[in-house]
């Protein structure tokens, strides 16, 4: 189904594994919904604890699961022992993110040994209609010699 | 001392009052530290619910924090009445944000009657010494018939 | 076809007219090969005058044509009389920019009364295949006032 | 002077010997003024043929210069036999590009032996009083067995 194929057959485990250890997102309230080769989705429900000033999600809170959405679908997609950092990234807010639900999907747009390439993007649920609130674009590093997951 | 002359004499107290208002930030244990004209500093202690995997600042937090001291820059010279949206950033997370505490110090670059420029740059204090984690880059927009504050 | 409509049905005539006042443009060499509702396809083939140190397209100019076609791809859908501005971009160079000819492809995220938010994907073909070299994403402005294009 | 120490003392050389073996760069009339360790400017007199549609430079050229301004401080602070690469950058347009020059400052925010990031401000000069223009922030990447200058 992917066009990627992953360089790790146990990423399946080892994604969420690490999206566990983040004590962010259990603070938040995100869950991984589903992660493959080289995709992955976090869902957020809304609650005064992630809001801005006008009572929709924070924007940094958007990022941050965006964040986690793109780089853990560039995570896939590298080998056992590989650790995950984000080198940089850009989110463009296009519309209030206002709703019950926040919805990132990541996606690699070009892996590599050392740099990756993803995008996300974050969409609100809001009685039953979505709608696309941010998109994201970012670099990810593979790093050695300080796996996300031990054993 | 500043370049900059806000258009609202009253900034000092509209400024936090909107910070007080995004519940994300006292969620997560963030201050505003001192606002001027065109500059704002938001400081973070670190706990493990703001971590990422390595154990250090997760990468969307510092952005969280960075997002907010720049706008809030920015916020600082829109007009009475005016609400602040922000339109995109754009962070490079440049050492891993390892430490006690997160200082965030935002400026504006340029302001504009619609849109502002703002900048801002992340510091990690670790054992009393300081290094910067990470630099952002941020358009905001003044939305007006959306206060961020009341009254 | 397209999932947008635009607001001004000369759009056709009017994207390619504000193109050829690009002086920029014949002067590398680029062409406009395509424009629909929120889209547009500019080209470039390969000379030494477009290169970088290692004979590849010089960076900037994969971003000059990737800001025009994104940029061309909102303005399909703005109104009569008005102008475009590029607020800000940000850009990917995935791959080296190696080929005989540089295809932009630029589409409309969001198209908004003030601001537009637009991609491009950059390809460079070369021997017959092509390859994926930059993704762009940008913020652009509808200015009122100054048309890109009189009469 | 400057707070970085060069790892090839030969930099002052080696920097405009690869600037000069980029193509687009005579072919658009930039001129490299200055390189130090960690810094350089590059300058470019307007013309009809950099222009955009409204008569002022185009955004992807002042993408182009300031991407070569911030790429050259890095490349200066790089190891003899290295090449530069720019993985990304990201640029706000922050005023009409409106003058006789435009003169980009590139400097390095945070050398590292695989990743360097810069910044670089674009000012334009009009009837002898200078505006900033743009700023831009930037990743480059090292690379080995592709050196930019030979010899």
């Amino acid at each position: 189904m992917s066009e990627f194929q992953p360089a790790d057959p146990d990423f399946e485990r080892r994604v969420p594994s690490s999206f566990a250890r983040q004590g962010i997102m259990s603070h938040i309230g995100a869950e991984m919904i589903e992660v493959g080769p080289g995709h992955c989705e976090i869902r957020l429900p809304y609650g005064e604890h992630v809001s801005q000033q006008h009572g929709f999600f924070h924007g940094g809170i958007v990022a941050t699961i965006a964040d986690s959405a793109a780089g853990y679908a560039g995570f896939s997609l590298m080998p056992t022992g590989a650790g995950v950092l984000t080198v940089e990234f850009k989110i463009n807010l296009v519309a209030p993110a206002d709703g019950e639900l926040l919805i990132a999907r990541g996606s690699v747009v070009r892996p590599g040994r050392t740099l990756t390439v993803s995008r996300a993007e974050v969409s609100a649920m809001k009685n039953g209609s979505s709608r696309v609130c941010a998109i994201l674009q970012q670099t990810l590093m593979t790093i050695t010699g300080r796996p996300d997951v031990v054993g």
